[in-house]
C-alpha cells in the first residue's frame, strides 16, 4: 500500500481541526456498558411492565454507550493516528479492531466478561495516546460504579 | 411549589438508572467551544472555497459542542440534583441557567470571553458536582489547546 | 452569583435568533407520554412476538417524548427566560427542574400519575411563558387522545 | 394498484399507535423558515466572523425546520391518511407532494415567497386533517413573528 | 391545484443539488426488515437476558430500516419526481403512499408478508426510477439473506 | 496481542446479526463527496445570499457523506472482517485506516484528487468484501454524476 499521506507525515497530528482528542469520553462509555450489564444482571425477571420498561432501556443505554466507545476510538484513531505513529506502536490497528469486535459482542449479548474486556482494550489505546502526546498517565479505580480500573493523564 | 418528589429524597440520587454522571464530558465541550473561536480567529479571511469549508465546518463543530455542554449539563442537573442537594447548594439554579445562558451566547457569537466564562460556570457546576459525591478537587491545565483550567475529581 | 448578563437584560429576549419559542410542542409530547403509558396498560401480557414488538416500540416513544418535553423546555427556559423574567417569575427554576425530574420518572416508569403531573408541569410553564408575551390563555382538553387538559393561547 | 390495505379501511386511522397527530408542528416549522427567510435578508452584508456565525446557523436552522416540515407531515400523510381518506380528498397526494418540492426549494434557495407557499400548502394540509378529525377551523395569525396565518383548530 | 413548479418544469430534475438519486439504499433496507422478521421469528421464546437482548435489539434495527424505506423513498419522490415524471407515472403518488403504509405496518407488526410487500413496493418504485434515467432494469436475487428479489440497473 | 475471539474463528462472520453488509451504501457516499467537490467548484463566488446559502449545504452535505463513508466501513470492517479474514487480506487495516484519514482529509478541504483516492480506497474494500463472500465483481461507471468507477458483484 502506498503512503498515500507523505506530506502530512511531518507535522503529524496536527491537521485543523487538530481537535481536542479525549479518550476519557470512550473509558466513560465502556464503564457504562459494564455498568448495564451489572443492573441488568441484578434485575428481578418479571413480566410486569415496570420490569420490560426497565430491561428493554438497559438494552438501549447498553447499545448506545458500546456505540459511543467504537465511535470514539474511531475518531482519534482515524485523525490523530498518523503513519509515523502506526510506526511507533504497529499493534494500534489491532487495538482498534479488538474494540470494534468487543464493542459489536457487548451489544449483542449481556457479558460482563467481554465488557470489561472492551474497557481493558480502551485503556489499552488511552495508554498510547497519552504516551504519544508525551502526557504520563496512572491507573485509578473510576469514582462511581461500576468502580473499574481506568488509566488517565496524570494533570 | 409543592414537593412533588418526597419519596425519592430519602434515597437521594440513586434512581435507576444511577448512572454515571461525570461532568468532564461537558468540560471537553466547553474547552472545545474556546478552541474553535480560537481557530476561526485565527483564520486569514479569504473568499477561497478552502476558507469557506474550514469557517463552515467551525462554526458546525463550535454549535455541537456548546449544544453538548448544555446537554450534558441539563442531564446532570435533572437527574442527579435532586431537592436536598439544591437545599445544600441553592445557587445551583443560576449556575445552571447561566451555562444555559452562555451556552446560546456562545453559539450566536464568535467570543473568546464569553465561551471562557462558559468554562468557568462548567467548572463550578463539576466542583459542586464532586463535593455532593464526597471527592475532593484540584485545578489543572487541560493537556491539550486552548489548556485552560479545569476543576478535575482527585482520584 | 454576579449578573453575566447585564447588557442583555435590556433587549431582554429579543437576541437574534429571537426565534420561534411554543410549548405547545412540549405539550404534546407530555400529552403522548401519557398516551402511551394508557397503551401499554391495556395491551394484554404475552410472550407472542406481536406483543414484545409492540411493547418494545412504546417503551421507545415514551423515552423519546418524554425527551423532547425536557429537550424543548430547556430550549425555551435558556434562550427566552432572562434574568428579567426570573425576577418576575422566580418559581421558574423550580418549575423546570420539576419538569427535569418529572421527565426522568415517566422514561423510568410506567405512571399515569407522574407522567399527568409532568404535563401539568408543562402547563405552568406554558402559562408564564403566554403570560410574558402578553397574550391570553385558556384551558381547553386535548382534541385527541388522552384528551388531558391543556394551556393554549388565546389567538 | 390493487388495494393493499383492505382490512385496515374498516377502522381507518386507528392502528396501534394511533399516535397523536397534529399539524402544528409542521406549521410552527413553515413559520421558522419564513423567519429565517426574514432574518437572512435583513443582516447586513459582511465578511466579519460574527457575520459568518450568523449566517451559517441561519442556514442550517432554515434546512433543519424545512426537513421538519417534511418529516412532519410525511408521518401524517403515511399513518394517518388511508384509502377512505384519500377517496374524500383526492387532492391530498398533490398537497403532499408539493409541500416536499417546496420543502426542498427553501432549503436551495432564499425565498420568502416560496417559503410562504410552503405554510399555506402546510395549512391546506391542516385543513383537511381537521376536518376528517371533526374538528372546526379558523385561521389567526401566529402570535411570533413573521405574524404569518395559520390554521389551527377551534377548541 | 395549480401547478406551483412550472419553471422547473422545463429542466425537470436537475435543481442543484440534483444529488445522487439511488433507490438501492431503500431496497438494502426493506431487505433488512425482512431478515429481521426471520431473525425474530427464528428465535426460541425464553425470558433469559440473552433473549430480551436480543429481541430488542431486533425490533430496533427492524424500526430503524423501515423508517430508512420511507426517508429514503421521500426524498426521491420529493425532489426527483416532479410534475412531467408523475404525468408519465400517475401511479408514482399510489406506490410512495403505499411504501408509507407498509413501513410503518411492517414498524407495529411482526409480518414476513408484509415485509416482502414492502419490498415488492420499492422494487416498483425502483422500475420507474431507472426507467427515467433511461437506464435498463433486471431481477435478481439480493447477494445475501434474506435473498429475496430486488430490481437492479444493468450498468 | 492474544486472540480473543478464539470462538469465533469457527463461525467466522456469522454472528447474530449475521446483518445485510452492502460497501454500495459507502461507494454511492463517496462519490456525493466528489459530487460535492464538483458543485463547489462550478459555483460562481459572490457575496449573495443565494451563494452563501449553497455553498454552506454543499459543506455540509460533503461532511455527512464523507462521515457515512467512514461510518459504513467501519461497521462492515468491525462486524464481518474477522481474524480468519485478516490473516487472508493483511492489508485490510491499512485500507480501512486510509478511508479513514481520506474521509477527514475531504471533510477538511475541498479536493477532487482526494475525494477520488476516498472512492477509490473504498472500491478495493468493496473489492475484498465481495471476494470473502465468493461473489465475482466488475468495474463499472456509477450512472449518475459524477460518472467515476464503481467495483459491484455481477448479480
Amino acid at each position: 500500500m502506498r503512503n498515500i499521506f507523505k506530506i502530512e507525515e511531518v507535522k503529524a497530528h496536527c491537521d485543523v481541526p487538530c481537535g481536542i482528542y479525549d479518550p476519557s469520553t470512550a473509558q466513560i462509555a465502556a464503564l457504562s456498558v459494564i455498568r448495564m450489564v451489572d443492573l441488568m444482571e441484578g434485575l428481578d425477571k418479571s413480566d410486569s411492565l415496570g420490569y420490560v420498561n426497565t430491561i428493554t432501556r438497559h438494552v438501549k443505554v447498553k447499545e448506545e454507550e458500546a456505540e459511543k466507545v467504537k465511535h470514539e476510538i474511531r475518531i482519534i484513531w482515524g485523525d490523530f493516528i498518523k503513519p509515523p505513529q502506526i510506526e511507533q506502536f504497529p499493534e494500534i490497528h489491532t487495538i482498534v479492531h479488538n474494540i470494534m469486535m468487543l464493542g459489536s459482542h457487548v451489544r449483542q449479548h449481556v457479558s460482563r466478561e467481554k465488557s470489561v474486556e472492551l474497557l481493558q482494550e480502551v485503556n489499552k489505546f488511552a495508554q498510547i495516546f497519552w504516551q504519544i502526546k508525551g502526557v504520563e498517565t496512572k491507573t485509578v479505580k473510576a469514582p462511581y460504579a461500576p468502580n473499574e480500573e481506568v488509566v488517565i493523564p496524570v494533570l
